[in-house]
C-alpha cells in the first residue's frame, strides 16, 4: 500500500477547499446531530453539527464546537436567549433533510419547515426536538468555553431529558444506537451506516479481553 | 416503537455504571484513535481515546478531552514534556489491541509492548506513531483549555504531519477513511465498521442535493 505524507508546509500550501475537506476527515468518524433551538419570540432553528462530544456522566454534560460564523447565525443566539437546546440523532430516513439544514437560510426562516422535519415540544422543555429522530436529548446551557487559538467556542449543556427506543437499551445501560438507527459521518459531507464488530470487556493488565 | 424517557432526576438516581454507559452513548458514534506519546527519558505511552475533534483547518487544529485521572497517568505528562503527540486511526485488525491500552499499566510500562503494537518514528517527529494504523497524524501541543464545570481539559494540537493511504485520498481532498479501514466506536466498549450511504453536495437554499 502506497502511503502519502504531508508536512505542515504542504498543508499550508494546499488549495483552501482541498485542505478543508482533508483536515475535516482526520479526526475519524464523527457524531452527527441536529441541534434544535428557539428564540424568545418562538422562531425555531435547526442545524446539523458533527462536533458533539461527551464530557462527563456525573453531572451529565455534553458539548459542541461552534465557529464564529455559525454563532452569528442563529443557534448560539437562541441558546443564549432561552438557555435550552436539543441534540437529535440522524438516521438513514432523514439524513438528506438533515444535511439540507446547513444551507444559509435567513433568520426568520425555520429550517424545520424548509427541509420537512417536524418540531415537537415535550415535558415543558423550551427547545424543540426533532420528531423523526431516533434519539433525542434536551440540554440546559451551562457554559461557553472560548478557544482563542482560532476563535471557536465550546458550548456545554447539562442533560435534562433523554428519549430513546426501548428495544435499543440494554439492561447494563448501553444504548445500542446502531439498532436505534443512528448513523455517523465523515468529513463535511459523507454519511455512513454502521455494522457492529463487538463490545469488549473492561480492560485490565494481563487479563484477556472477551466479547460481551 | 416504544420510547423510554428519562428526566434529570432519573439520570441522577441511576446506578453509577449504568449512567456511565448510557450517557457515553448519547453523543452518537465517536472517533476512536490511539494517542502516542513519549517522555523526555524515552518512555513511550499509548492510549485509546474517543474524544478527538476537528477544530479548524487553517490553522489545522485538532483536540481531545482528557479527564484528570487520565492526565495524572501519562499522556498529558508526556505531552507537556515533549510538546508532541500523535493520533492514529484504528482498524478491525488492531481494535482489540487498541482497547487493551485502556488497562491501567504502571508508567514505566509501554502499552505498545503490552498489547503488541509497533512504535515507529518518522521525519524527526518526537512522538511515536502506531505502525499498524491506517491514518497517522503528528501534532505539536498548542493549548490546554480548562473546562471547570467538571475538571476536564481540552488538549489542542496543530497538525505537523499526515500519513494516509494513497488509494483513499480523492482528488478534491476528501479522505475516504472507510476505504482506509478506519472504524468507529460507541459508548465505552462497542466497535463498528461503517458502510457509506453517500456523499452529498454543498447545501444551498432552494437547491436540490445531489450525491457526489
Amino acid at each position: 500500500m502506497n502511503v502519502l505524507s504531508f508536512g505542515k508546509e504542504d498543508v499550508m500550501k494546499m488549495e483552501r477547499r482541498f485542505r478543508l475537506r482533508l483536515i475535516n476527515t482526520l479526526s475519524g468518524f464523527k457524531s452527527v446531530n441536529l441541534v434544535g433551538t428557539v428564540d424568545s419570540a418562538g422562531n425555531e432553528n435547526l442545524a446539523i453539527i458533527s462536533s458533539v462530544i461527551h464530557l462527563g456522566s456525573d453531572p451529565a454534560l455534553m458539548g459542541f464546537i461552534s465557529r464564529p460564523a455559525f454563532v452569528e447565525r442563529n443557534t448560539f443566539f437562541n441558546i443564549k436567549e432561552t438557555s435550552s437546546f436539543t441534540f437529535n440523532h440522524i438516521n438513514e430516513a432523514i439524513y438528506k433533510k438533515a444535511h439540507q439544514t446547513s444551507a444559509r437560510y435567513p433568520k426568520e426562516i425555520s429550517e424545520f419547515d424548509q427541509v420537512g422535519l417536524t418540531p415537537i415540544y415535550k415535558d415543558n422543555f423550551k427547545a424543540p426536538f426533532v420528531k423523526e429522530s431516533p434519539v433525542q436529548i434536551g440540554l440546559i446551557f451551562r457554559e461557553k468555553v472560548d478557544i482563542k487559538l482560532n476563535d471557536t467556542i465550546l458550548i456545554i449543556g447539562e442533560i435534562q431529558s433523554i428519549y430513546v427506543p426501548e428495544h435499543s437499551l440494554h439492561s447494563d445501560g448501553f444504548l445500542d444506537i446502531e439498532k436505534a438507527g443512528s448513523i455517523t459521518c465523515s468529513g463535511l459531507d459523507s454519511y455512513h451506516l454502521t455494522n457492529q464488530i463487538a463490545r469488549l470487556s473492561y480492560a485490565k493488565p494481563n487479563k484477556e479481553l472477551i466479547e460481551i
